[in-house]
């Protein structure tokens, strides 16, 4: 099943994303979805500085408390990035079938792979070895995104406005 | 927003997926949700030849009859590819805040975009220009595919086989 993994490209602006655990990976996957507008609730009895200061600063909510089923009802999409691989995969259990569900430390326990992603203008790319190398994904995406000059990326962005215009008129 | 798009790899397998519409572009979407493992209902009062021929092998389930409300609650993902704008809009407008849609006829008002899609082996990209032009995505896709040879994705394979063994012993 899980060479069978579909990429989709998905508008996050306004979903509710709940991140399970307060450290580095929980950090990361945190940012990606912020960057995409998500909203986003931490919930860890702790977490480093830098969640600490986005839950100050009102760009996340943080619920400095262990998980519960509770936490895991409503939102679009849960990543159980716990340094506790039982709880990670407690999660992964507790979830609905609908629900999009990231296990960082076992990702085949959920349905959800982040990629290495490539975003320049209105391009965006994906990479995934499918679990076989982070570390292939990571280099190729920086290979391909090299290919693309600033030119190419201009010319996109004038044939995105141009769509843009045509879908007003309709 | 929508340039906010997220690329998310998916497993689909055993998934419900709602196709809304009988014709070309359902076909098309069809086939993508099919070969990731979903289990497919394809809502139409007709359908095209091969559409009709998937749901007498029982390879979907094929529901001869208009779209309602009481379709669209169930579903993990639905595809809006009627040929009639306004009912592919209704449905974008009766769909749960946490279902994925993806509405064929004017992607702004679904939460799915389904990118161009290159799998080799356990490599899996995605190429979208948000829109900008599908023609340039699909071009892009064949350009990146050519770039990874057949060695490269045995290696590829090889390094997944490895750590699946690792992931048996953990």
């Amino acid at each position: 099943m899980w060479t069978n993994m579909l990429p989709l490209h998905i508008d996050f602006s306004a979903k509710e994303v709940l991140i399970v655990g307060g450290g580095k990976i929980a950090l990361r996957r945190l940012k990606t979805f912020l960057h995409a507008g998500a909203n986003i609730t931490v919930v860890s009895p702790e977490a480093c500085e830098e969640i600490a200061r986005l839950a100050e600063q009102n760009e996340i909510c943080w619920k400095q408390e262990k998980v519960s089923v509770e936490h895991l009802h409503s939102p679009f999409l849960i990543v159980a990035a716990t340094h506790d691989h039982d709880v990670n995969e407690w999660i992964g259990k507790n979830t609905r079938p609908n629900q999009l569900v990231n296990i960082a430390s076992k990702m085949e326990k959920g349905n959800v792979l982040i990629p290495k992603i490539v975003k320049k203008g209105k391009l965006t790319l994906s990479i995934s070895t499918n679990g076989a190398s982070p570390t292939l994904a990571k280099e190729l995406g920086e290979k391909l995104s090299s290919q693309f000059d600033d030119d190419f990326i201009k010319e996109l962005d004038m044939l995105y406005e141009e769509r843009q215009r045509r879908i007003r008129r309709r």
